[in-house]
């Protein structure tokens, strides 16, 4: 008998990623699928599974990496479901229960979980014991891998929505975040720098003053994952740190703030190879999903 | 041949408390030392545990929980060794050089460590899968346990270091942390109290005001923790949360910021069964030096 296929799903705000893999992680199938209500998506992930499984071979698990917020604690009864969102029809929907009619095991992480294993184990995160990951865009979220396994608690980590520092004089702008408007999502997501400029970082003329303000809030982030996880390496990706300049003016602020506090080899002056961005660019999150997929497999939630 | 016996040290900046235990955690000799210089201070300790195994029994592993900073990853150069500090002649000094003419391995991690280890083991912490321990006097400083180990990164946590929000009209003191000034530590650490008021809280003769500002302080901590990783719980200890009202604060300003975003079945309304003062008092470090102990004698690092 031939080892069995990974089936892997990035589900992202408005798009899913769809994946069988081989157990080593070579792709043999890959479809994109428009993120409407779960009634409509969901049906299109089993075809494309079936079909899948009709012409490479049986899969012996599913990895899903999902936005959120989502209950990935395995001992939790709606394991696998996503908790509530603005999203028609998804707060309360299961993947554990649309993926049932497979019949194989399946493992929920978030999307920020699956691209940090991802990176970890393809990518920009290579060799590190500890990793963290952000995005920064629609909202702001990270990842956190040590030793190989993501991360969390009772519930998956919130970082986008920690307090930056602010100084109303130098951005008056009141924030975007429904629940604490001025919180890190509300200061330095994609939709919170629209709603303050009126344009994303990539349509701006003049950058300069933008991304400076920007890589302030985000350096609180950083700052805070350095003292809170220790990690081996930061990486930051997402739309928003596609803005010439941005990740420089973030290692710059970093390193003001820690003051030399966190002194250790790991750190080089300037922090160009402490805080980098991704290494897989898109193909994180499946990368990821595909890894959570081989532990469903082997039956160990990661 | 009876099991071996435990050594334990609870390294602290102003004290050494020393003992030797069984197995199961029964203290069979117990002694404080002074924390002066390491020349001192450690032949002492090596003369009780010499003495403690003559009367007692042989050692089978000890156990550290040091000030900091302090090397705690295993596979490091100079693990065991405080890595920079004021204190006379503790820069560079090596717990396992002191201890090794003990012959018996030692497992060295920080003392809020150690303190969340002993709370999750014996105390308040009992029954979590996360934990976050927090101390708040001299310093301020997290230890967090999760599935029973320490978590570390490339190097221990920093908490005490995060950049709280401010608001200088209503708080114009500029801070006490000769690294940050206004971090966390530089604002309602002990030493920060007393440089801002000129009084600890357990002298002044009205804390309301100082309570409401050192527990607003402390709840970007409180907040950040949860964001950041999602413990079950969180314990805050220390002398400084000795201040009658200063917990209850806190949990209420931890509740504002946190705004309802994380909506959670283990987070009660008003936070007291979530954020709880230590169940072990002065007993959770050296609870916890034991259990470091243990598993230095079972031949793992914890």
């Amino acid at each position: 008998m031939t080892t069995p296929l990974i089936g892997a799903i990035e589900a992202g705000g408005t798009k899913f990623v769809i994946a069988v893999a081989r157990a080593d992680g070579t792709i043999l199938a890959q479809r994109r699928v428009d993120t409407e209500a779960p009634s409509v998506t969901m049906p299109q992930v089993l075809d494309f599974f079936r079909a899948a499984a009709a012409e490479h071979g049986p899969l012996g698990g599913i990895g899903v990496g999902s936005f959120g917020p989502v209950d990935i604690d395995p001992a939790s009864p709606t394991y696998g479901a996503i908790t509530r969102t603005p999203k028609p029809g998804w707060a309360g929907s299961s993947y554990l229960e649309w993926l049932a009619p497979l019949g194989v095991p399946v493992v929920v992480d978030t999307d920020v979980n699956a691209a940090a294993l991802g990176e970890w184990q393809a990518g920009a995160g290579q060799g590190t014991t500890t990793l963290a990951y952000t995005t920064v865009g629609t909202g702001i979220g990270t990842g956190v891998v040590r030793q190989g396994r993501p991360c969390g608690g009772f519930t998956h980590y919130e970082t986008g929505h920690i307090l930056p520092r602010r100084d109303p004089a130098r951005d008056p702008f009141a924030g975007s975040c429904p629940y604490h408007g001025d919180c890190l999502e509300g200061l330095a997501s994609g939709p919170a720098i629209i709603a303050r400029y009126g344009l994303s970082l990539d349509r701006m003329a003049d950058t300069t003053e933008a991304v400076a303000l920007i890589a302030d809030y985000l350096s609180d982030l950083a700052v805070t994952l350095m003292l809170v996880h220790a990690p081996d390496r930061l990486i930051f990706g997402g739309g928003v740190m596609k803005a010439p300049g941005l990740i420089d003016s973030l290692r710059g602020r970093t390193e003001t703030k820690l003051a030399g506090y966190v002194g250790h080899a790991r750190l080089d002056p300037g922090l160009a190879s402490y805080i980098v961005g991704p290494g897989l660019g898109d193909l994180a999150g499946i990368t990821g999903a595909i890894a959570l997929g081989r532990s469903a497999m082997a039956g160990a939630n990661v």
